[in-house]
């Protein structure tokens, strides 16, 4: 028998205490680099207001020891089609660069298809740029299906 | 020049009362007439209440004399990705099937990404099943690319 000296994996909803974190890992991604500014934390604390006031709209983390090495945004949206069945949405994915392949991907998406399952959702939903190959084959795995296209029309702040 | 006999399209946010025409529509489409359930209303009703209370959550119709003939659910959802971008997300659409091909859908959009841009969002944002082609075109005349896959998963509800 072997003996592990790594912490255990602790799964959690976020505090505003891990905000500093999650912006640093939303920035840490080859396609995040050029969309965060995790320097200034003052526009994470405002969307993470609005975030709170909606409801059913939170953050998961996955903590090691004391590092928050994992997040993803789970939002639990009601609507009309599908017979009114509440979905839950999932954004902003992130595992800690130094962290990766060590299944805290899938230990997150255990965690948030729980809470998911717990609120009364029949389906879980995301949408993932089509240049994350391995991305989709790891969602693909846990039993996510391609079969919408995801679409989206960047609004012009100007215009 | 011709005169025109065809009443003025109104576009608004619906009431309550607009219910049994929304679920008509959901129903009256090649993929939700196997998902939808029209003539239990109170499915509809619950999922609406529950839409009320997280606020940031309507719907949109169209409307033709005293005659519904469009809809579409419109959401804001802030998150921290994207420096805290607001977004809006469209599910739901549908135009009656005798009012197909007379712009409704349009009008529909301009008016959704106007209360979207209003709102403060910076991306507007579906997902629409790989088999509606058709509506794949009307979404990139609209100026939405096809950036991102769109993942289901559906949770079994006696799981």
């Amino acid at each position: 028998m072997t003996t592990t000296t790594n912490p255990p994996l602790h799964l959690r909803t976020a505090a505003l205490a891990d905000l500093p974190a999650i912006a640093a890992m939303l920035a840490d991604d080859v396609l995040g680099a050029s969309r965060e500014h995790a320097a200034d934390l003052s526009i994470y604390e405002n969307a993470w207001r609005q975030m709170q006031a909606q409801g059913g709209n939170q953050v998961l983390v996955a903590v090691l020891g004391q590092e928050v090495v994992g997040c993803l945004q789970l939002v639990f949206i009601p609507g009309l089609a599908r017979q009114g069945a509440l979905r839950a949405q999932i954004e902003g994915v992130r595992v800690a660069s130094a962290h990766r392949g060590q299944d805290i991907g899938e230990r997150m998406f255990a965690f948030a298809i729980e809470l998911a399952r717990a609120a009364g959702c029949r389906l879980v939903q995301l949408t993932t740029d089509k240049r994350r190959t391995a991305a989709h084959r790891f969602y693909e795995r846990l039993g996510f299906e391609a079969t919408h296209e995801g679409m989206k029309l960047e609004l012009d702040a100007a215009a």
